[in-house]
């Protein structure tokens, strides 16, 4: 049977092929997997809560696994660390029942998208901000944002790989905080997203982030994406991806009663 | 004669040997006097209102050059950015007298700390964020900050290769504040230092946060403190100096008949 531990985990996503393990490059998945193969002597197989893409990052993503080893909460922390990169960090270890599924068992995802408007490029965050300088009415982006939130039919905020069967999703959180990047009005602002969901569809985070900006551009407007809503289908309708380096998984959130980290 | 133009600076210290040019690494200034020698297509010198020291990093320094070329301030920006490596940025460039000197004129600066406290290494925000696994008691660094905010001698806190004459200061700013890293106690908290000053002795701000959480270690008490600022001298005591890469330099301020930014 061996014990089952839930991790907390923290990383910087520049330079991986993302959260999964995979051929094209090297994943998180696989850098924690070695790393704790190397402290327990056993292969090890890591389940994540989601799936983040390439250059997205996690404050707080929840992965688990299972060992035979006995071991302490903060051996597997601390051991964990020792054998990984620092753009890679365990920040807790939880026991939990044999059968915990971080994925299926998650009542809700949080996610931030940083972006920087208007001005130059950042320098100091360019690894977790992106930038855009095309004029953006915020109070559009509000808008869009408030109308997007609740239940709607999601089909057409997803890749062409996304495999959930179901498109019909409740948003509960969609929100826009603008600050000034200072010192000036021509520095620019930033804004940071906020989007809660039990679960999100491939890519619909970034597709969220780039229709509301269109609206706040000025090419999209409410009637528009609520066609987009109600048929699921574009319709023509043309809006990007965010770029995915703003992107990050801030908390997954699990039935009080497993006794996880309150997201 | 030319035309001076002033500059706003954004950089990410990591990797370089500071700002001011050396034999010893890249500097900062190197970097902008090659840009914008490229630019102008005559060898360019910059000044800097703040040397910053290794892995120090910049929100807001203020630099200034003189050139020949007629040029407008959106062509020193983008042109300059274009010859520039991503982790340094031209914010934006005004006209100034041709006699302005950012260091001299300079009415204040305000500075940022970042640490980390408790929970693990950030993964995340590494490069601007220090990190410490000991206790703090915030409440006593609070009170150590209050304490040195003022008018006070602060010869024991620069370094030895410090050349200012006066070391007489009123520390307008010493402040903190904490929030927890999330999602829970064990993961530790966040402290952001702020500092303002009209001029900093060298290394004065991380021997500032060095002694702060030395007193909120409960290593040193305010009494002692306070015979270090009256005597001017340590007198034995001992405090490490907080490592470079929390510190950023986020705003310089000029009076405002120069039309400069308002930090």
């Amino acid at each position: 049977m061996g014990t089952r531990w839930a991790l907390l985990v923290e990383y910087e996503g520049t330079g991986f092929a993302g959260w999964q393990r995979q051929t094209n490059g090297p994943s998180i998945q696989a850098a924690i997997e070695e790393a704790l193969g190397r402290l327990t002597e056993h292969p090890v197989r890591v389940l994540g809560a989601g799936r983040t893409d390439a250059a997205v990052h996690a404050l707080g993503q929840v992965a688990a696994f299972t060992t035979e080893k006995p071991l302490r909460a903060d051996n597997i922390v601390r051991g964990g660390n020792a054998y990984l990169p620092p753009q890679i960090r365990l920040r807790s270890a939880r026991q939990v029942s044999p059968a915990f599924n971080p994925r299926r068992e998650a009542l809700g995802r949080l996610y931030r998208y940083r972006l920087a408007q208007g001005g130059v490029p950042p320098a100091l965050e360019r690894a977790v901000v992106t930038w855009t300088s095309s004029a953006v009415d915020w109070a559009r982006v509000a808008e869009a944002l408030a109308f997007l939130q609740g239940r709607h039919d999601f089909a057409a905020f997803r890749s062409s790989q996304c495999t959930a069967r179901r498109t019909v999703l409740t948003l509960e959180r969609a929100e826009v905080e603008v600050i000034p990047r200072g010192p000036d009005q021509e520095c620019g602002v930033m804004a940071e997203f906020h989007f809660g969901c039990r679960s999100f569809l491939h890519n619909m985070v970034r597709m969220l982030v780039g229709a509301a900006l269109e609206v706040g551009r000025k090419r999209l407007d409410l009637q528009k994406l609520e066609t987009i809503l109600q048929t699921g289908a574009r319709a023509g309708v043309r809006f990007p991806t965010a770029p995915a380096h703003g992107l990050c998984l801030m908390s997954v959130r699990y039935p009080a009663q497993l006794g996880l980290w309150q997201g």
